[in-house]
């Protein structure tokens, strides 16, 4: 039924892995299907201005596609001089989604820059960056934990996102690249472990769409999130990660 | 109990004044509290590449805001020599908005270019953008439908969007800059005439949110947006537009 | 004879809505005929770089036009990244006149910035920005003085400008937009109160122009100078403001 | 009594070296005291679209100062990546004042792009560049005569500008760098052959001028331009090209 | 002896990953030691404008570093709005390689643009970027050539590059970061298959060198290029692609 | 046999004026043919970040070509808004080899900042910029020794650089603008006073190019380089500032 063939409520696979380069203080590279986002997280001893004297930390994120990430090439921004207004928006999102499972006041007076590279892309980028994304701030919070920089965990949940749409008037879990251009609504939904929304963005490409549409495409999204908060609980626990990072069980 | 002393489901007052300027094909200037923008439209005779050879016409929209509109200057973007990632943001959505309500294959090869220019900001500029802009829209089809340039109307129902948020735990609807600064949950809606959804976006600004609060702020939410189509409904019958721009009863 | 139709030395009505918009400290709406300017003036605790450690104040400039003010749309300077040279040219010229009637030694530590953003344009809109310019600069001061932020006004007398144009061959007051692409000459006049010159522009659009032109449009122009600098006086007075800005009868 | 020690009309050493590169159409060395500018003239086969369809041909100018040609070294303009408002100001002027005394329908379907680049800087650098860059026009105007690409010569007449300024209360021609810092008033002047005005512009840098030195500075403008007016002439003469661009005395 | 242990002539280990994404015509994952670079080779249907009715075709590169992938991050240069002097010089680098060891006219009217991105860098980027970006361009000429869109091979030879560096006075062979920080003299090689030099640049970091340094440095480079080589030509016999490519033995 | 008629080893004539402008602390126009290049030297009294508190000074360039120096006219830098990679790389070889040849830490806290403007372009600007800039530099260090502004050279030997290429398999020295442009090979060589190597940059333009080749365009490069270096200091030498500048004979 769907163009990808999955029933409904079928996620693509999910592919995590950890550590995947050297330098950066967290770094994840998450497969989402064909889609790949290398995600790390810098830390950096200062705040933005707005911030200064108010000891609270930030987070913020960066996003970029490769030019051959996508199936035909897209232009490079740093060669057209600026980012698109697409980049901008994705961006400001992942940024959002983050900040909100954490205490800015445990953050100490740093700005933790999450960096999202599409290295393919196949739908879901911008989920996946946020999905991946908290993992790399994991592995960050925890290396400056282990160095005794941070004395406690900063983390309040986890936080995972995924898509949801309507094609051809069903509501279809995690779209790929060619389901996406053919949805008819296209909704992102951004949630925390305990089950409660941090961003939740619906449009209407072809129109508008009624509420029942939108209660379907809800529920479908949260059975989504919950197999994605798994995931990352269950790789946070197999790197002894968990407690540490949650002392207090997540909520 | 608000800020603003409003109970929860009061808008604020909402001005319009049709034809503010002359040369544009459309031009509103709507009032909404202390937020004022102008919004005008403007046609080209051309598509952007991506439509080429399809006969689809084009809505796009630009917003900005005059550097004295905030409650402190704020930078002007000509002069920065870029547009801030909120103002494209912005633009994107209003665009998405009024594409959602137009039949494309009606619009002939043109582009509607709705500039939404904030003269003075006290919260809800992108909705008041939307809602204006959507009667700049009008007027524009009006004077095509005049000359002939266009046969037919190609709207396929009205659409206004007002804001909601949290406030120390309870909904209210349309937020003034205050409020908006100090709401827990931010949600921007945008329907139909018809009631349905094009854009809902809901954003925890402190931490997340739960289902029960999600249902409040869309109830309350369709309250207002409810309110905004009457009082655009009431300016085009007034003009007596509302009939040629709709001859079948909008939906 | 003119293609207004108006006399020579006849301007069009001019229009003064003082405290136009809220948040600056000066905000003016000046209508010269069709052409309407916001001006603002927004103050700031710094000077420019070049003026540390002298005591004195700044008073600078910007110019802007609603991309739909012009009778076919004009690009957004924003989105286009930059401002034109135009643009530059009127904001320099704007900041120089309002710099020639105050004196810096009793600004204090502060920059008065004039933000001139053009609502719709039908000529005249530099010298409009200018006239309007001046009592959003006199508005500020006053607020500054009520609050004790300036012990005595730093203005030494009123500034206004106009311009004349020769049209085929007859000199005349004030163009609107369809004279001034017809002229054959066009001068930019800015004086003060006291009929002094702060600044000459003439420009031979289509040829050269001759010394007697050259007087006659001056004298013209001198004209109109006086009307305004009496509307400006008149609004003033009419909100006792006239003697708190000139203790002494300006010059 | 000047700081130059000049009296009040005499004007720096003009000299002027033709041919002073190879490569573009007209290439002229200008030096007006220690003020050096090198004007070239460029000649493409198009015009802006503005001129498409109207047999018209167009002037235009580029400004430039070479970072190190000031007393203090100032940055590279292609560094920073944008030109400066005084640049973009200047290369405005040049181009309206070479326009001035062309007849466009004369120019062919083209371009004459003349390049004004200050090696020295020492004030007056825009007239220079206007007084050198007609030469350099000439010259590229005679080599499309020479190659029967020009029917006829274009040329009305002569164009030469000097600046005029109020010192210490005197009126003085031509100011040095030394001078134009301490000036009371401003003025340039660009004047045909005929004695025409073609741009005037007066501005009191530190506060306004009355009637009696305008007239002061104008008349001491005229003497200084009319002599660089003969030097243009005898030059042209010189290379026995005056007769050829004037076939017509010129007026 | 080297701070990286390895013997002076010790290349670090290559491992190279064909296909590694699956949008563009070839796509390789190269890794030197840590450094890792995602090559890829899209191709485009026409050519830059000064290669227009010439028949020949293009090849041309663009490089990025991942914000992330150095060992204390760096700006993005997206968000910067331009890409630094080192990436435009890496890139026309890349570029002039590839197209030494290709016959334009066999190319088609195509440009072959390669895009070299960097995921983790640890010295040696730019030739790892070329050793790995002609394994790209070879990829997607085998694809044109399946689909019979090229007719024969338009491949020349292999092409191949390394660094070279003094490090306290000793020759030392593909240096890592650590090293080349150190480096008294940076030398990159770029050779072909046949022992021919495509680029040889040696830079005197610290100081001048001498003849006998030049000569020990591109000897040792040699001894890398020929190993590169033969990794490129095993991995292309392996794909059975080595034969279609070179159907003469590479010289 | 050359384009240019001269035998393989000669080189075009050089002429060098030196204080051709006089705001900068040198100034030297460099002739090498019809090349022609105004090579600067600024002193700052500061460094780059990354030398703060280090005591060491800098040296840095910046590269220009003036709009008409090429055949055909090129863009203006400062107009398009950034400078061309070929700007970037050139600029960035001319700041290395000039650093090559000093001292750094007998610089003072300063940045010496040669500008190399391109008045006239017939082939090797780059190198006639290194060459002439060396004098520049040399001027400019002069005048800070005569005011005791520092109280030793910091120089270590003399620099200059030359261009030499394969043209119909024939090594030539100093290649002009129509020989470059047919060159297989091109080769740009930066050598010090003793003979060491500061940068060697081989290209193979048309295809690659033999062990051979490289050896016999080096020693006819060296031939040139000797040449420049004796020009350079007969100048010196001329000037009486030999000594000073290299109290023991430069190596």
């Amino acid at each position: 039924m769907r163009p990808s063939g999955r029933s409904q409520d079928t996620m693509r696979e999910v592919r995590i892995e950890m550590d995947y380069t050297k330098h950066a203080k967290g770094s994840v590279l998450i497969s989402v299907g064909d889609t790949r986002v290398l995600c790390t997280c810098s830390v950096e001893d200062k705040v933005p201005p707005f911030l200064n004297h108010t000891n609270q930390g930030w987070i913020t994120a960066e996003y970029g596609m490769l030019p051959a990430a996508t199936h035909s090439r897209s232009a490079r921004e740093a060669a057209r001089g600026k980012q698109t207004g697409r980049t901008v928006e994705i961006q400001r999102l992942i940024g959002r989604s983050l900040r909100s499972i954490v205490n800015p006041s445990l953050l100490g007076t740093r700005t933790f820059l999450i960096d999202c590279d599409v290295i393919q892309a196949d739908g879901g980028t911008r989920t996946a960056s946020i999905t991946g994304g908290f993992l790399a701030l994991c592995s960050a919070i925890v290396k400056l934990m282990d160095k005794k920089l941070l004395p406690v965990s900063p983390l309040l949940d986890c936080v995972a996102a995924t898509s949801v749409g309507m094609i051809n008037g069903a509501a279809c879990l995690d779209l790929d690249y060619r389901e996406d251009s053919r949805a008819e609504v296209d909704m992102n939904l951004v949630m925390t472990g305990a089950g409660r929304y941090v961003e939740i963005q619906g449009t209407g490409e072809k129109g508008a769409f009624g509420e029942e549409q939108l209660q379907e495409m809800k529920q479908l999204g949260q059975v989504g999130i919950r197999r994605l908060i798994e995931i990352q609980r269950s790789i946070l626990e197999a790197r002894g990660e968990l407690e540490h990072l949650f002392p207090r069980p997540p909520q």
